[in-house]
């Protein structure tokens, strides 16, 4: 006879003794933070610096576990990523969670596992959380908040406002990687050759570019919306135009036969360990070497640049035939519940 | 003829042109934030020390809007609390939403109106935020996560270590006021009389106790699992016993009543306007004194004192017939989505 599997009560979110027990007995005891275990409403931290950025994710994923990761690692990455693409270097993140009633502890402490391992591969303190149960059919099995401070490196300025006509543009890896694995694993499709979410964090490569050179102007990671949403966001902050080469802009495959057969253009899809970078023409070669030397930035490649000030700033794409073409900002629709 | 009313879309949480207009267009006009404008995926701060508390609560309250205040009034108020209690003055907030499908513009704009006037009141800065929507029935009309930092007030130092045998504990107002409401306007069942949750920032009345007195040992919001959740806590880590005289807790005759018809024990019931704070004996006449000056702390009493070192350190309530009980733990199954 089997065993029935121990689930998520509703109770486990009142506050009382099962709350705590599921706090002290399963979470911090698979995250390891015995200085947590003093359970104070707020932790108390001392920072390096008074210069900090600060940002937060809540994410839906669905489903909670994708090959090349999974909601815990997402959590963790995706905020890593939102501080080091702003010029800081990740330092704490507080931990939520809004569980569904019957959520198998199983499927929690794998997540809870997974979250441990990306914050120690990530040099971050989760210092602080929260957990709130809620009835069955009133969430999705777990949502995950995360929110993190960063120290502002020294001497870095990031900003829409660094960027000039001629400037370059970089991505650092393939596109679509993420969104392209959700949707295919979602759909129950599975594609020969590798399909493979790229979440990981950016912070160490972005972060050897920001050192190594001077000629960064703005970063950001291109999750939901894709390279179109990035690009076409620069456009619209700025007033200037980009012009990308279709043919430059790196792309899987498998991803790409992925994408081709859904019907979805490559240029929308999400990516989760991924940087667009907008640098100096003179510094452009050496971002890219830097990019190239990491495992990180091996596929990284040159797409584009700015260009100048038009009546109606917008993204333009030679295509592979030598045509061009509008890239639009996506409307939305693409894909939900991809991080 | 009734015009539709209008309402979110899955793609609003798309990352693409409809993500835009609800950020910019709903969100940011309300909340007023013209600098965050400007979209970065982390806000870049300044702050005045690096000695910093840092706070996250989700919150799933349900009934979204309750008397006496709604989610987006608790979502403030509450990482408000937890900043207060640790002895910070609560500076800037992050604000992400998980909406389902189908929200009336009209509710999250209230929701938004509400989050601003509370900030506003507590002078606090919404600088950075996230929205994720998910399908009808995958969540509840609206999750809203605020973590917050605050700058710790100097040479305050609180903690479970500071509290002695002998100490003097003492409750800001009337207990279970949230909680009752909460659960009475779920329940469809009316009271005469006054029944409003006490969703307040307690920062104001607590700063004021920190700064004009020197006995505060400890401090925390009796929140979910309400003052019994609270009491046995400070039992826990401090390896002491705490005696109450149930009849120096004051509870108002409506949420009394509430509670004993609906079988709660008032002690378990949840408040979100309140501190508990353990105060040095010779500081708890002039404590008290300066709670009862302000609205906020005009029913404030104190309730008990630290005892002994037991065998089994518990909180005990000497009765209003003069018997004795152990106040236990909640289990936690009280009140789910409180708050």
């Amino acid at each position: 006879m089997q065993k029935e599997k121990a689930k998520i009560l509703l109770a486990h979110g009142g506050g009382g003794r099962l709350s705590d027990e599921l706090i002290r007995g399963t979470i911090l005891r698979i995250l390891g933070q015995q200085e947590a275990g003093k359970l104070y409403d707020a932790a108390a931290i001392t920072l390096e610096s008074k210069e900090i950025c600060f940002t937060t994710d809540s994410y839906v994923v669905e489903p909670l576990f994708f090959k090349g990761g999974d909601i815990g690692k997402l959590a963790v990455c995706g905020t890593v990523n939102d501080l080091a693409v702003c010029g800081a270097k990740p330092i704490v993140l507080s931990l939520s969670f809004i569980i569904e009633t019957g959520l198998e502890f199983e499927v929690f402490e794998k997540i809870l596992e997974s979250i441990r391992d990306a914050a120690l591969e990530n040099n971050v303190s989760i210092v602080t959380g929260d957990t709130k149960t809620v009835e069955q059919g009133k969430a999705d099995k777990i949502f995950v908040n995360t929110t993190g401070i960063g120290i502002r490196l020294v001497g870095v300025e990031l900003g829409f406002d660094k960027i000039k006509t001629g400037d370059v543009v970089i991505v650092s890896g393939t596109t679509g990687d993420h969104g392209m694995t959700i949707i295919s694993q979602r759909e129950g499709i599975s594609f020969e050759g590798e399909l493979r979410s790229d979440c990981a964090s950016v912070y160490p490569l972005a972060s050897k570019l920001l050192k190594e050179t001077d000629g960064i102007k703005f970063m950001r990671d291109p999750t939901r919306g894709g390279l179109a949403a990035t690009l076409n966001e620069i456009c619209m902050q700025t007033g200037l135009g980009i012009e990308v080469r279709q043919a430059d802009i790196p792309v899987k495959p498998t991803v790409q036969a992925a994408a081709d057969m859904l019907g979805f253009d490559i240029l929308n899809i999400a990516n989760e360990g991924k940087f667009v970078a907008v640098v100096s023409p003179q510094s452009a070669e050496k971002c890219l070497a830097i990019c190239r030397k990491e495992p990180l930035g091996k596929d990284a490649s040159i797409i584009g640049q700015i260009t100048e000030k038009q009546d109606a700033p917008a993204v333009e794409m030679i295509t592979r035939i030598g045509g061009r073409r509008v890239v639009q900002m996506p409307y939305g629709r693409e894909l939900p519940r991809i991080c």
